[in-house]
C-alpha cells in the first residue's frame, strides 16, 4: 500500500473517533441523501441554514458546507453569516459552487465567497474553470458542459495559488490540487451520476473530513482530508456497484447499496485499497505548506 | 402492437437520445424522488425555482414543471417567472396544480395561471374538475374527494378546449385528453398511492417528454408525449411491483424498485407493450390539431 | 399479552381505519421519509406549512406536527398560525422541539409554543430538560448531550403537570409521561439512530395516532395513543433490523426496511406483542386523568 493510501485509510478510521458535527447549507434536492451519507460515513449532520443561526452554528461545528445550489436570498444571508463565523471561530468549510458560470447571480456570488479561503473547494471541472476565471480577473466566459477534469488542471492550481483552497474536480478520475501537490483519483461508477446528490454529499464529507483532520493529534493535512473523502465516497460507489444483483440493478437500489457501502467502508477502511487507486505529483519545495 | 403502443415505445427511446433538460418548481416534499426519476428515465434534472433566475432558466430548459404544492410567497413568484420565461421562449410547460379545490389562494393560483396555456395539466379528478370549473366561469363548488376518473371527463375535454393544453387525469386508469382525442391508459399499481412523490415525478416527467418531443425530428404530438409520460411512469409500476419478493413487498422496497423500473424500461422500452394498455377515441375531424 | 400491549395492538388496528389527514410542519431534511413512514402506517401525510395556510388546514387535520428543525421566519409564523388553528378546532398537535436547548431563539420558541398546552410533546432528554427548564421558570441551563432518558424523568414530569401534555423521551428506552402514568417501552434497533429522519417521523406518526384517538370511538387516552406511535415505529426498527441480510445490512438498507416494517406492523399489529416490551407505573388516584 502506497504512503497515500496508507494516510486515507487511517483518516476514514480517525473519522469515526471525531465524529464530527457538520453543519451544510445546501440546497433542497439533497439534505436527505447529505445527512444519511454523513452518518453512513460516521459524522453528525446539522443542517442549520437561517441566516439568524449560521453563524453561531458555524463557530461551534466542526467543519461547514457551503453548497450554492438553492440560491434563495435567505440562504445566501446564511452562507455570508456561516463563513463569517466559520473564519472567527478557524472552522474550516468547503465551497460547492453549484452552477457558477451558470446564471450571473450565482456565479457572481461564489467568486465573491471564494475569496474568503475556504479550505476547499469541490465542484465539477465547468464550475471550477468559471470560478477561477474571476479570481484570475479575466471575467465570466462561456463555460462549455464538456470541460473535462483535467483541462480543469490549470484553473485549479490557478486558484488554489490565489485562495491557499485545496481545490477538488469531480469527475471520471477526480482531481485534488493543493500547492505543490496534485492527486489524481481513480474510483467510483458512473451509476454516481445517476442518483442525485452523490455529489452534494461528497462535499459534506469534505467538510467532515476536514473537521476531523483538525481536530484530530495525527498529521493530517487538508489535501489529505480532502483526498480521503472523496476516497470514502469514490471507493462507496464501487463497492456497491458489485453488490447489486439480479433485477434491481438500477438507480434506485445503487443508491441505497452506496450508503450501505459507505457504512461498510467506514467500518473496514483497509478495503479502500483494493479500491481505488491514487496518482500523485509532489513539488518537493512547496510540500511543507501544502497542508 | 397497435399504433399508438409503438408510438409510446418510439418516444420512450427518443428522451434518451434527447436527455432534455427539465426545471422542476416543485414542492418541499419530492425533490429527491422527482430528481432521481427524471435521472433515471434519461432526463437532466434543474430544480431551480428563485424568482430571480426561474425566467432565464425556463428560457433554456428543454421543459418545465409547474407544482403547487409548495405555494411560499417566493414559489409563487417564481411560478410566475418562470411561465412567463417559457412563453416568450416557446418551451412547453406542465400544470400539476396540486390541491386545486382546496385552500382557496391555492385554488386562485392555479386557475389563473392556466389561462397562460400550459403544453400539459397533469392533476388528479378532484383538481381537475375545480380547475376546470374557473375556466367555465362557474366559480369555485366544493370538490368531493371521491370524484372519480371519468367524472372528470368532462372537466378534462371542456379544459382542453379552452385552453389548448392536453389534459391528463391520473387515477385507477389514467385519462389523457386533448382536442379530438381521449385516451385511457391501464398500467400502474395501487402501491403507488403509498409511496410520495410518484404523482408528482410524473408530472415531472411529462415536461421531459413534452420537451424531448418539441427538440426531436419525429412527429410526436405534445397528445402522445403526455400519454407516454404516464405509459413510462405506470409501466414502472406494474414492473416494480412484479420485483418485490419475500418480506420486502412495503412501500420502502416499492419505491426503490420502482426507480430501478423507471430506469429498465428506459434502457428497453419494448417492455412497456407487456405492461399497460391503451384504449383510444379519436374525433376525424379534430385529429389534425390534435397535437 | 398485558392490558397496555392489547390496547396498543387495537389502536394501530384502527389507525388504518380513521386514515387520519396529518399536517406536518417540520424541517427541510425529512419530509420525504415523514410522508413516506406516515403513508405506511395508513395515515395521510399534508405537509401544509406556509403561513396563509396553515390555520385553516389545522382546523381540518385530523392531527398537527410542529417541529422546529427548519425555524425560517416564515415557518416560525406558520408553527403559530397552525397552533391557533388546532387550538380553536380542538385539533390535537404535537410539539417536536429540535434542538431546544441549543440556539436561543429556538429554544425560546418552543418554549413560548408549549404553553398553548401540545396533546404531546415528543423529544430527546436534553430537548425535554431544556424545554422544562422553562415552564420551571428557572431559566435555561447548559444542556449536557449525555443526558439519559431515565434523567429526563423528573422533567417530563414537571412538564406534564404544567402543561397537560403527554411527555414522551426518546431513547434507548422510551418514555411515555402523563398525569398519574410513567411508560417505559423497549423496542427499536440502534439502527434508528444513522437514519435521518426516523425520530421527526414518529413525531409525525404520534400526531397522527391522536387524531385517530380522538377520531375513533374507543375509549383509547392521548397516553395510548402517543405509546402505540412509539411502540409502531419501534417495532417496525426491531423488525427492519431482523430483516436485513448479506452485505446489505447499512443504513441505506435499513431505511428501506423500516418503511416495510411500518407497512407490515400496520398489516398485521399482533406482530408487536413480540417486539416490544412495555412497563408501566400507574398512580392509581390519577388515573382517571391520564387520558
Amino acid at each position: 500500500m502506497s504512503d497515500t493510501l496508507t494516510t486515507i485509510v487511517h483518516t476514514v478510521h480517525d473519522l469515526r473517533q471525531h465524529a464530527p458535527l457538520v453543519q451544510c447549507i445546501t440546497n433542497q434536492v439533497v439534505p436527505q441523501i447529505t445527512a444519511n451519507a454523513l452518518l453512513a460515513a460516521g459524522a453528525s449532520p446539522a443542517m442549520v441554514d437561517t441566516p439568524e443561526e449560521a453563524a453561531d452554528f458555524a463557530a461551534i461545528a466542526s467543519g461547514l458546507l457551503v453548497n450554492t445550489g438553492s440560491p434563495t436570498a435567505a440562504q445566501y444571508s446564511a452562507m455570508r453569516e456561516a463563513v463569517r463565523g466559520a473564519t472567527a471561530a478557524r472552522t474550516p468549510w468547503v465551497l460547492d459552487p453549484v452552477a457558477c458560470g451558470g446564471p450571473a447571480a450565482r456565479t457572481e456570488f461564489s467568486r465573491d465567497i471564494v475569496a474568503h479561503r475556504p479550505a476547499a473547494v469541490r465542484a465539477n471541472a465547468s464550475e471550477v474553470i468559471a470560478l477561477a476565471d474571476s479570481a484570475q480577473g479575466r471575467g465570466g466566459r462561456g463555460v462549455d458542459s464538456t470541460d473535462e477534469v483535467d483541462a480543469a488542471l490549470q484553473a485549479a492550481q490557478s486558484l488554489t495559488e490565489r485562495t491557499g483552497s485545496v481545490v477538488a474536480v469531480s469527475g471520471p478520475q477526480d482531481l485534488v490540487v493543493s500547492v505543490g501537490r496534485v492527486s489524481w483519483l481513480a474510483s467510483g461508477d458512473p451509476m454516481m451520476q445517476r442518483v442525485i446528490g452523490t455529489g452534494c454529499s461528497l462535499g459534506a464529507l469534505t467538510a467532515a473530513y476536514l473537521g476531523a483532520a483538525r481536530t484530530g493529534s495525527e498529521n493530517v493535512t487538508d489535501h489529505d482530508a480532502v483526498l480521503t473523502a472523496h476516497a470514502h465516497v469514490g471507493a462507496a460507489g464501487t463497492l456497491a456497484a458489485k453488490d447489486l444483483v439480479g433485477n434491481r440493478r438500477g438507480p434506485g437500489s445503487f443508491a441505497v447499496a452506496w450508503l450501505d457501502a459507505l457504512a461498510t467502508v467506514a467500518e473496514d477502511p483497509s478495503v479502500i485499497a483494493e479500491l481505488v487507486s491514487v496518482t500523485e505529483t509532489v513539488t518537493e519545495t512547496d510540500e511543507e505548506t501544502a497542508g
